[in-house]
């Protein structure tokens, strides 16, 4: 497995690539949990060992933290991750030695406006702003046939896909589903930072998004309904945001006649989590389960 | 000579080169005068024939003029265009069919801070997020070896070389020094839109910036008297900057120590010329001129 610490060093193997040669990339922060495997697993499947590469870049990307946010705190292990990506088949990791190497200066910003406002965006003000320049720096490095994220950032998904529609970036934007822990609370790296009571209280997320597929799924199509009794059920949480809007606006939504996405983020302590699930209204005429 | 239409056409195109092809790219508005030519040679110049492809661009960008400019009045001459390009050994001509086509959504945008503020951004606050969204749209679909630019946007040029090492786009920026009519004026496609009285009127400003280099030479290093009697040497032009800033951080300067940048914009009647030239103090100990 190769490992990369400056943008030129890799640029320089992108370039030594045959052109018959296919790269997909999975960015991420490190700390490599389950659903990232799943992604890692996925860029091999669709580019395995005989067609091309699977790039692994680990980048705490400090300018899509907020400055009371927990950049500082975040979790690490190299070590781990580098682990995890050679039993993943994973054959070139880019590790930035230092923030500095990707960003030579923080004046150029790429943003996409609109789905950047609400959900996330709403309490994290440039947290976008920073996702969608560190990975306009990756995509023009790398130049990856394919991109794999995962799902649980689903704004960040939306984002991206806007982003890479409209910059005409290399490639295809690939999703994986949300892995959850056998309670039902979806992979991150942050769970690592909850204590025992927090982890237990946290199951309440996962409870929650399941209750409102019960409703929808029951015939229940109205925002306040859906979402009744958040408050409580989220408790001790500290709710940022429990939010209802369409799939692929990110518009708020007060009665669902299109898929629509039940989102959250939701404080146990000084740890922030996000989950969400989308509703599918059923087809018009299409058979129905019983 | 290639013509293109849609960005798909495009990229397929540039796929499909040998990868020991090199791609030079200019970017234009078209309406291409002495000025965009020597852009021209210059690509064709480091890529020879034998060595791979020089891209002309022709778009007038939308979302670089401000509500109230010149969009609609901009000049256009695709066939005449065509011709010069062709004379100038171009390979390929990229025009965009529509604006949509660039613009699949009006949603990302690409800014450059700091630089994008005073001169020209002071009275155009969103024209560089348009020309720095548009370059970088062209550059993920052309990804050339060489992008050339010139320099009488030169505010423009320091944002692309900003952003072009910023985002890690591919190749090389390469500028070309303004190119002049006989009496001075410096080319520009919006001379075309000056009547005969106001072409008369804007030899003023070339004759004013000779002025401030004279003033210069002559010793003379304070900002204030270096620019004094700009009103009524621009006269009957109507002034929006005339700046004296640090040529690499575009930084007021109120003494020159450092290479410096005296650039300004006036209009002649609802025309906007903009124009401008670099004073570099001589360095300590090396031999003057006399």
């Amino acid at each position: 497995m190769l490992r990369f610490h400056h943008p030129d060093a890799l640029r320089v193997w992108r370039a030594s690539l045959d052109r018959s040669r296919r790269v997909a990339v999975v960015p991420t922060m490190g700390y490599l949990h389950a659903g990232h495997v799943t992604l890692l697993e996925e860029a091999r499947r669709r580019v395995p060992p005989e067609q091309g590469e699977v790039v692994l870049t680990i980048f705490v990307n400090p300018t899509q933290f907020g400055p009371n946010e927990d950049l500082d705190r975040y979790p690490r292990d190299l070590e781990g991750d580098l682990r995890k990506a050679g039993a993943a088949g994973v054959d070139a990791v880019f590790v930035p030695e230092h923030p500095d190497v990707m960003y030579p200066a923080r004046w150029t910003w790429v943003t996409v406006d609109a789905l950047s406002r609400g959900l996330c965006g709403a309490s994290r003000p440039d947290h976008f702003r920073g996702v969608c320049t560190i990975l306009c720096k990756l995509w023009n490095l790398i130049q990856p046939d394919i991109a794999v994220f995962g799902e649980k950032d689903y704004q960040q998904l939306a984002i991206v896909r806007r982003m890479h529609a409209d910059l005409f970036l290399s490639g295809e934007v690939v999703s994986m589903p949300i892995v959850r822990e056998a309670d039902g609370l979806a992979m991150s790296s942050r769970n690592a930072r909850l204590d025992p009571a927090q982890r237990s209280a946290a199951v309440a997320v996962p409870r929650f998004l399941a209750e409102v597929s019960r409703r929808f799924a029951a015939g229940e199509r109205a925002r306040e309904a859906l979402l009744a009794g958040a408050d409580a059920a989220l408790h001790p949480g500290r709710i940022d945001y429990v939010e209802l809007v369409d799939a692929a606006s990110l518009a708020p939504v007060d009665l669902v006649s299109a898929p629509a996405l039940v989102a959250l983020a939701v404080h146990f302590g000084d740890v922030r989590l996000i989950d969400n699930t989308v509703l599918v209204p059923p087809v018009a005429g299409a058979p129905q389960s019983v």
